[in-house]
């Protein structure tokens, strides 16, 4: 997988980025420009909005043009639809992007370099393109032998409740304190963040353990993966990657990600989302499948949608009923929880 | 998706079959030619077997030349390895099938028309490669939304334990009773056998459940969609599919196949079968999400491995256990699972 971090090469794709919202529709929709622009400020030169874009991540408006102009190295296409389609008209802003001397990555479902008009216009001006949802060819099938090295998965209720911004908080902070501590991407936002990774949505259904493997190897270190969850068992479009995610990795612990104002599964509003404690034994239970020993260790809670005391209050309760500690990574940071983690995982 | 009943076309797949069983090391290994020979003796004309093939279907044997000479159609490549691999030896027996006039039809992960080789003979003779595993382009995600009619969905303790079989065999029984009842199949065998079909296993994980639904519409003329499972949620490799096919089928009635001797998970020593009575409550548990009125209405037991009357003494223990007809489709028919079906599914 390429390294973004590779920018100073010639020729690469890499920061810095012009974030591209297109005609987004509400917040979720750009959650891996959002991603981009929170956990890595400095690569982000800009953002592209077209007229009918709703959401916005605060950075400097740019067209194409200027965001070359601003140093702009790569255009990021960080709004997705359901199924990852690919619009008219982000395909003509991505040909533009090229035209004017962009690189152009995407983590969509539909790829950039299956669109003809894409392709050869990457080719006409000596361009790359990068697909973040390609997953690896070769996969394994998932073998669940117990491998060595301890893993840590974030679960959620839902889709997009903050698992991979709590997977990253915990990374930062479990390095703050001098510890051996890995984020181990698992989607298209983890993966540009990151560098490396497997969009585990994006493999064939058989392999979903498998990757999961991959991305988690055995380690010797005595340090930790932390594995990017996906979706959640109680999402009926998606349940099957969460719990081929779950039993791939192989767990240790397991961190709970909830957002407390969602009223419906996200795309479904007939459907409610599961009662926190259901939710997390049934991730316990499928868990022990290939780990028997798996705890879980904290609550990370998306309090965004809360004001600061109602935040506190939730938080509180959640962690009196689950007996865990409950805290939002983004405004409390996630200190009781790697507190918890350790002191659950001592030996 | 073509139809193998379109044989009289010419220049189309489709049988007189010669079943190639290559160098398969054991009976599971040839399921998907097993099946065909089983569900459709007519379209069998022999098999093929290199000199360390060791199981056998009782098929006339037979070389490419004599197979052609037999009035043989298509090779269809009938044994699969774990991740579905084509060894050297299979890539070049397709060519030499290629050459001698034959199409080639497979179910592996590494599709025929992804070997250059193969596909440069296909083009030399203007045979037809067909890939039962290659999923149809444009899949839903899966939505999770109600849907007119009823369906009945085959579950697993472990793979490989008779879910096709038992869904066939259903269909068949229903059929005589002059019900409306169709077949749907998920996986390469029950696709060469039915002309159609989703190949579950190997659809992008995302699309899993969208799969399902794709497969088993919304119908309105009181009949029953018979959907053959895959996997189970105790299969650690394959638990993903297993979920996903069963949120996204919305069965309101689940059959239980077991195979009594198998004493660990295929392919997998160190993991045992679960329990009968926690699979199925997990099973029912986890398809309550799409389907609250989801009921078990049977018990399909593999007894190939016992013998005739421990056969019977285990139908009957498990059927006490589960308070639930238990018999073995292949052996005893599946008329007492019908009769619960209607039964518990009257309305």
């Amino acid at each position: 997988m390429s390294d973004p971090s590779n920018a100073a090469e010639p020729g690469h794709w890499g920061p810095p980025y012009l974030l591209y919202l297109g005609s987004a529709a509400d917040d979720l929709a750009i959650k891996t420009a959002r991603g981009l622009a929170y956990w890595r400020p400095d690569w982000c030169v800009g953002q592209l909005r077209r007229h009918d874009c709703k959401p916005t991540l605060g950075l400097p408006e740019m067209s194409i043009g200027e965001a070359r102009n601003a140093g702009a190295n790569t255009m990021v296409i960080g709004a997705a639809n359901a199924g990852g389609v690919m619009s008219p008209e982000i395909v003509a802003d991505a040909i533009a992007a090229l035209e004017a001397g962009l690189h152009v990555a995407a983590g969509l479902h539909q790829k950039l370099r299956e669109n003809p008009d894409i392709v050869a216009a990457a080719r006409r001006h000596g361009r790359v393109l990068f697909d973040a949802r390609d997953p690896m060819p070769g996969l394994p099938v998932g073998n669940g032998r117990p491998r060595a090295g301890r893993r840590l998965l974030t679960v959620g209720t839902d889709c997009s409740v903050g698992k991979m911004y709590t997977t990253l908080a915990i990374e930062r902070a479990m390095r703050k304190r001098g510890l051996a501590a890995d984020f181990r991407a698992t989607g298209q936002t983890g993966i540009l963040v990151a560098g490396s990774g497997i969009p585990i949505d994006a493999v064939v259904a058989d392999f979903i353990a498998g990757a999961a493997e991959k991305i988690s190897p055995a380690r010797l270190d005595g340090g930790w993966d932390l594995i990017e969850g996906q979706g959640s068992l109680f999402h009926p479009s998606y349940a099957g990657v969460s719990l081929g995610l779950l039993h791939g990795s192989q767990p240790d612990a397991l961190v709970l990600c909830h957002e407390p104002t969602r009223r419906h599964m996200r795309g479904l509003p007939d459907y409610p989302l599961p009662e926190l404690k259901r939710c997390l034994q049934a991730n316990l239970a499928a868990a022990q499948l290939t780990n028997p020993t798996v705890k879980a260790v904290g609550v990370a809670l998306n309090t965004s949608g809360l004001a600061e005391a109602d935040a506190v209050v939730a938080c509180r309760r959640i962690s009196e009923l689950l007996e865990l500690p409950c805290e939002d990574p983004v405004t409390m940071g996630v200190e009781a929880i790697v507190d918890n983690l350790l002191a659950c995982c001592a030996n």
